[in-house]
């Protein structure tokens, strides 16, 4: 059942690449019928790239901003990392403030300040290479993940995700979808659902399509439907990602994944979180302490461009929630696997 | 905190208009930017509109089927109604396979074809009668139900409804929607919330357009939103309509609707059910017996008009699900209210 996964063929499909001049960040916006790249050339353009959705996913943002603090480091003359740090600081910042839920996006640019701060003549090589490392690392995380996630998963199984968590959200394969592609490879997993991840209908235009391009068929179904399908016995694991866990094991992550976790342990299923390491944070103690976004009502208000809501109806549109960890039954790191995750359990894997 | 309601405030729209000569349907396909009538000359032409969404709600296509049987008599002649009746057979079939899940579309047929078979020469006469009636005695089934139900809301609650009960689905006022207006006219709701209510949209387009018309601020929010809502305590009561409540107090409603009976039993927030009780349909003993209506999967695959999906993309979508009844508090009806419905409660106010 561990048999060796074809990563050429699970996955394909490549949202950030790094030219050596500038950052060009497949533009998620347009998926799946255009698939153009928006060539970054500083880090402000990185930083509106990942306020405006060019690129999400939380591991993506974090690769993307430290690819942004490169592309920063142009702009500043110094002589060393200590003296370039404070000149970087105000791009940093800027950075660190495109959005503000995912925790990858502070972890990755705090790698960066760290390595800069140390850094001697060569800071500039020294950012290019952490950048590159925190890419290399999430990609070798996800396929660690999708191992050990789908080992939890007995043969014949199906699954439900929400949101996308493919190689589109991360450096490559996926954290949730590593795991399902791992699934799927492995003949563990019969069936994949997705839904569609109202208001930005991640599911819809990038899950469905990413899994597309490795010839797995995924069945896309409305929000609201995850309830009747995981009654009719068809799915046995909801599997997502996350944009923080908490030191507790609450795990915040796309809007709808608490109901999810709701429903699924309402029908006995199970509810797998799959995310990188870097997405704990082991200093938010609970979910209570997440700043959860809301963006703007207007995602509500129209559809594909065009306005289906009255004039003048107002809405709320948080896009995250967090889920207790007691609805969760593992959390999967690269490090390892968390069973009914609580302040112990995290604290033994990941340390204080 | 019964103060009488104003009518004439709180229910502005009409969705059916019997002119004497043809049946005129509000084209909810449409709405809430165009208000346009769509004119049915013939029941084939009724059926269509029923099948088509142009008319949609359990308790307006069963009364947009009594007009069409009074269009269907034009095209036939006989002396009374028993000779009448199996000419019309072949219509009232037609009308009657239009939509498969609310069971309002067969009672209101069957009660056509009771009065045909017993009318004299006039029987046409009696059909538009009975259409008449059934209209009427709809109306005031909903202004009943919106004082029984909005008895059971505290002063100061927040409401959250799903897809829309108005009196865009009804002859007016709303079932749902009923109880919601009369508790914003008593004070007793501070807070309404809808649901988009995907993939046909009945809450962004429908639901929150009508409220509006009163002049009733409603706060739109994605179906995957509504547990994030419940938690945060802004919400005491979910209101729903339904599509046929059985025997043993199963509901069938909106897809979406069972997602939030157990959200709002997880969350200790109450879950009330409101339906005409043509709506009750005591020859189906539970929700297992029900018909889920699927309908196309190509209301998953685009919005608005414009495709938003992968070309070769599955989609599966059913548009009810059932609630069972250990889920729900309350079904009010103009008979009465059940609380905590089962087979014995259900049958004590609506008999075998």
């Amino acid at each position: 059942m561990t048999a060796t996964i074809d990563y050429a063929r699970y996955d394909r499909i490549r949202p950030i690449r790094w030219t050596g001049q500038a950052l060009e960040l497949l533009d998620q916006r347009r998926l799946p019928f255009a698939q153009d790249y928006l060539v970054c050339e500083d880090s402000d353009a990185v930083a509106g790239a990942i306020r405006d959705l060019v690129v999400r996913g939380a591991p993506a943002i974090g690769i993307a901003a430290a690819w942004g603090m490169v592309l920063a480091a142009r702009a500043v003359e110094a002589k060393d990392g200590a003296g370039a740090a404070p000149l970087l600081e105000p791009a940093l910042q800027r950075l660190n403030a495109a959005r503000p839920t995912a925790v990858n996006l502070a972890w990755a640019l705090a790698r960066m300040r760290a390595v800069l701060l140390l850094a001697g003549d060569d800071w500039r090589g020294a950012l290019e290479r952490e950048a590159r490392a925190i890419e290399t690392e999430d990609l070798a995380a996800n396929r660690r993940m999708g191992e050990l996630g789908a080992a939890l998963i007995a043969p014949g199984s199906g699954v439900l995700t929400h949101c996308n968590t493919g190689s589109l959200a991360t450096a490559g394969f996926g954290t949730a979808l590593g795991v399902i592609r791992a699934g799927v490879a492995q003949g563990r997993i019969g069936k994949v659902f997705a839904d569609e991840t109202r208001p930005w209908m991640q599911g819809s235009r990038l899950t469905v399509w990413e899994l597309q391009q490795d010839g797995i068929d995924a069945t896309l179904i409305a929000d609201a439907a995850a309830s009747h399908l995981l009654r009719n016995g068809q799915v046995q694991w909801v599997v997502v990602g996350a944009d923080r866990i908490c030191a507790n094991g609450d795990v915040a992550n796309k809007i709808g994944t608490y109901q999810l976790a709701i429903s699924a342990r309402f029908h006995g299923k199970q509810m797998m979180v799959v995310a990188p390491s870097s997405t704990v944070d082991m200093a938010t103690p609970s979910g209570e302490a997440i700043e959860i976004e809301e963006r703007d009502p207007a995602e509500l208000l129209g559809m594909a461009g065009s306005r289906t809501v009255a004039e003048g109806v107002q809405a709320w549109n948080p896009v995250f929630d967090v889920t207790p960890a007691a609805l969760i039954d593992a959390i999967v790191t690269e490090k390892g696997v968390v069973e009914r995750p609580d302040a112990a359990s995290m604290r033994a894997l990941f340390g204080a």
